[in-house]
């Protein structure tokens, strides 16, 4: 066991930190002035600042990180997982290193089981920046957290499948330049219960495609990163060659695509505590109440000494879970994984909580990130699923362990 | 002792919650229909709905219930406090009956401490429901929580007060209708602690105060009640007739205006929670997730008891201090009053974070309305003052109290 | 409504706090030094000072409070409630006052339900504080929650009940002089659900009867009020006259038995709270840590605001509850018991553990009451059901209240 | 990062746990049994079946793991993490391995501070597990949370040392065969603030000492592992060679032992969490409850589910602790020793509490380990000093390095 980084990873972080620190976060308020005055909200991704920070980011070999193998970076989890976490300090950072959400999870499913046209229409545009994407699996009628749920149909006519349903909380849809929709919805529904589904992409100019509205969570729009749309499918018609894989593997590339898509939720998590606390640190030795300042009274220091315990406590957990992905497996490290997707929206939010405490009135306002974070985070505790239907699996998984080994089989 | 309301209150309460059940609730999406269709957001009550209900309203009698004495509904806060539950349910009520912040502490003010002159000029339009009117006191600079803070000028000169300084969080004020300010300043910083402070009159329109912008919460504007603004007083001249009481009466005024203003906020929190608990057992009878509604599982039902249980305890406390402020006042109701500040929010902070997990993503969207509440309850730990200080005023007073009865002094 | 006591309550509290200060609370340590220098530990009724304190009690007439009737003090529940408190304060003080459980609740079924002849040969004696008593009815191998898992068997033969079973828990029943117990068991295991109970009465010398072992809680063997026994009936004979109304009764019997049973309990654990807080208060003042004594530590006032806030919440809950079983019967107060049942012991101890943790490592310790006070309060999370069981009947009502007002029955 | 354990932990952990379920578990009740059987409760070590399973233990080499370097198993603390938490799992491990505290920590004073004559007369036979000992530090007085209040005076006095003063809280200083203590004192209260302590041993028979009563936790007296004494120590002399190290060393001392001691006691309570989750999901799987077992209800798979999360972050908290202990020291690590401080009691205490709710009343009782673990756990928050000391320090710290990062320091 060693708690120890590798050269690789610190080389790395030291860049990333370096570049955050330059580039992306003195930016953040020039690149939201700039996207107020642009005259399509919904078009973040064609702020100009944000532009030259992805052309230095590039520049500087710190893109894509988030991909395995030749076609990115070439990192374990484990490697990525700092990485991860920093750019979850701001808003403003997953989308210079091109490594934002859904694109990171789109592009993965391209990678892993899209054929080459499919790569070539729509994973290289993605990697390189040039277009973003949206994933369409959750749908406002049905408990979406089980797949098999799903209600959208996908039809073959002839040489097209028609698809016909209607999905909501499809987040980055807003923006124009999502030119492309990975789309999930049943093939056959007479078939085996994880073989129903499929997943086609849906170019998003297709007719019969309505963006109908924006989400709000909270307060916000979410504009800054395309919002989160609902959907209605009405006679989607695409070609037959817009589907990924074959039919039936659309369960199969969902799991596929959660355990990475939960893990970099997490790891970004918890960049934004880390930040938290450090505005927290800051406003707390600067207000001055009661003839001393915040930093000196005990109920402030007891929030900050329980938000360092605890998001110690998460970031290893997170990096172990990144370990086993590395070693044995997504599917080795499916606990893990559900202990991580439990635990840091949780601890993150208590810890949000306690920043914008300490920060008075103004911590909820826009003059402070972290209003905003917190919305982010409260989403999360639904994201693929509420925090309950996670612990009653983990805690069915234990079950079944602890049987196990009372009965000596393990 | 006796738990049972009295006739007046039950006749009341009836008369109140048909008029919630047939003009209020009902028109809730027609009002915000109709504000999204008005030219100026920030006009609210300019909505025709609203005007419709509220004439409705004032025909049957049911108009500045708030308002002990003559002038008002004549009610103790004890026959008050069921009546103001009803009207937090709905975002829509408060103005329904003449009953919202912060114009009932501002007709307070002028009623117990205005002159006739102030009274004809501000306070009739007021009870008529003709203008609305702001609270200016908190400031960004200081940590408000404490009066004696606070740095605002309002200088002699000549037969006029010059008001100088900034404030925020001032609510309503966004309302072009919000015709009259009462603004907290000082007028002798050379004076005794508690008696630096007068509060004074400025009419909207007065040269030099500017409305700067709008304060968010959690990315709400809160436009449908007439925000949160920054305002800037530069060399803002107002005529000494303006001055509310006396040179050096802010303090004494700030605090009469307190204990009402903060027991209308919890009876309203309770009747939210209320409202919260009716929406998550209606939604959970209607999910099915696993096989079964979630009305049936343990975490649900634990929620909902939980919900109830906790309730009940702080409706109690509630209609406790407000027998006490009827029985001993207000000074003699002031622990109460601290305890139900620390209380409320606390509470209905926790029922609206379950009935959001309740509804899943849903929950933090515009379909429902407990973001929103979620939002504004969160701001109640901060009104006059974070939880910190009412707990550990409230402590320090515990501890005084323990040693006098050790002592045998008590 | 009205939070005021009224004259008679008034007149007892005083009676009652100037006997419990006067005599009691001086005697605690006496008590238990000639406890440990008797012989028999379990027999602590027969402790010299505590026969001293009983006897000056009845003279001053305070004496089975508890009883509502001619036989007792006549009190209603809303007029016994604040006197139970006081009682709750000492370890001692329900038996001074002759109001101890189980004794109270025995009592009470014996004055209800007994015939004559057992209330001569039983309830006088208990009404004298002769004899004390106990009520077997949880057993090892079932969720006793559910009276009707009850497997003890209480069958006719001839002129005589026979009973066999195996009961735990018995609270009180080790100590010699508790000469009667009363026995739930089933007499009819074929008759409809909750007509198959019966209780009897079985002197505690009836052969067959073995007293097997204490019942500790936390390292606790509760010597000083009887203990908790485990009971083993085997073949125990006694005569049909010795059953408590009729057979099938006994569901009804303890229904009946609960109402009062649980809100004693509540209000005593209110006035223990109370006594944790002086405590807590008293012990903060005077010790110095860090330069400064403990009470100026944010904090531990921040623990004594919650202790205070919360435990003004819940007696206010406890006495509504009070009220309601005298105005609208204890099947009437059914929901509002539960909830008292529910919230009573999470509050109590969880001011217990912040008082235990302001005293240092003392406080776990037999130098202060404070871990015997949290013990004796855990065990309330499981008396006559654990909370889970409580709560989630209480959602169900709650459920099932909410659906009716949606579909307007209510 | 590597989360992987290396080949010798493997092989230990494989050997202890097979020791542990072959030899200690199935023993504790014979030993409890035994220990209940002879004259003196507090001779715990002179059990026979204790000698019996410590000679196995020996003869397979599991004997002194604590301890690094030649006199031990040469283990770092990451290798030794593993095997102290299985011994967790039972009251009798640390003993069978000879591996409990207070013994290891006062064997690592005198392996690292002790002279040869100390060594071999102290340290050889508590190494052979002859004789047993106490640490002496905690005055009833005083916070003793902080070093530099401690009151007991060791004044030299011609070729001895004269020590007064009283302690408590002894751990295991009740049990006879407890033959040495090691006793912190001032020296020279004149002198610098961390130079004014020494250390010195002290044999349990000289005049002077006496063993005044021991100390209860609950109502545990922990005569099973030698109790918590109090002491009074009156005019006790001692020769000069019995000083450990040089005046003035006592504090330095004291937070050398403090570390690893620290951290023993974090990595048994997890073993000890390990086992409560263990007895929670048997007993959730038999019990039936409203017509289905307790294991397939929401509530206790949510605290299952949560009991597993907790832990799994934790354990790592505390494996990374043991880590950095090995690699930059305990001075180093001093941050993560205080953070798994507090953690530790608050996660372990949690998942006990739900351990006991799912078993019933009887989870309180004798019948499971459970109550007395609460027990045990509970005073760890206390131990050297309580929570909200860490707390505070820790904090400080952080304030301190989040300062220091501000300012480009760091």
């Amino acid at each position: 066991m060693d708690f120890a980084a590798d050269a690789r990873t610190e080389e790395l972080v030291a860049s990333v930190w370096d570049f955050q620190k330059t580039y992306v976060e003195p930016n953040e308020s020039v690149f939201h002035d700039q996207l107020a005055a642009q005259d399509d909200k919904w078009a973040w991704d064609s702020v100009p600042v944000l532009g030259e920070i992805r052309a230095e980011a590039r520049k500087r070999g710190l893109w894509n990180l988030f991909l395995p193998g030749e076609d990115g970076a070439g990192l374990t989890n484990l490697q990525y997982a700092p990485l991860a976490e920093i750019t979850g300090r701001s808003h403003l950072a997953p989308a210079a290193f091109n490594c934002a959400a859904p694109d990171t999870g789109n592009m993965e499913v391209l990678h892993d089981f899209g054929n080459e046209e499919q790569k070539k229409q729509w994973l290289s545009p993605l990697l390189e920046g040039e277009i973003r994407s949206a994933f369409a699996m959750t749908e406002p009628a049905v408990a979406s957290s089980d797949a098999t749920n799903i209600e959208t149909s996908i039809a073959l006519d002839g040489d097209a499948y028609v698809i016909n349903g209607r999905k909501w909380w499809i987040t980055g849809a807003m923006n124009p330049n999502a030119k492309i929709f990975i789309v999930m919805g049943k093939t056959d529904p007479t078939a085996e219960r994880h073989k129903q589904q499929s997943m086609i992409l849906v170019p998003r100019d297709t007719p019969g495609l309505t963006i109908k509205r924006g989400m709000e969570v909270f307060g916000y729009d979410d504009h800054d990163h395309g919002g989160h749309a609902e959907l209605i499918f009405s006679d989607v018609r695409v070609p037959v060659g817009n589907l990924i894989g074959a039919e039936g593997m659309g369960f199969a590339i969902a799991q596929a695509r959660l355990g990475p898509g939960r893990i970099h939720h997490c790891m970004r998590s918890i960049g934004l505590a880390e930040r938290a606390i450090e505005l927290m640190c800051a406003r707390v030795e600067e207000r001055v109440a009661f003839g001393k300042p915040l930093s000196e009274q005990g109920v402030i220091r007891d929030w900050i000494a329980e938000s360092r315990v605890r998001l110690e406590q998460l970031r290893l957990l997170v990096l172990k879970t990144a370990w086993l992905m590395d070693t044995v497996g997504n599917k080795g490290a499916h606990t893990e994984i559900q202990a991580i997707k439990i635990a840091t929206p949780a601890t993150v939010q208590w810890i949000l909580d306690k920043a914008i405490q300490a920060h008075g009135a103004g911590g909820l306002s826009q003059d402070f990130p972290l209003a905003k974070a917190y919305a982010g985070i409260r989403t999360l505790r639904f994201a693929d699923g509420p925090d309950e239907v996670h612990k009653n699996a983990l805690a069915k998984a234990e079950l079944r362990k602890q049987a196990a080994r009372r009965e000596g089989r393990q």
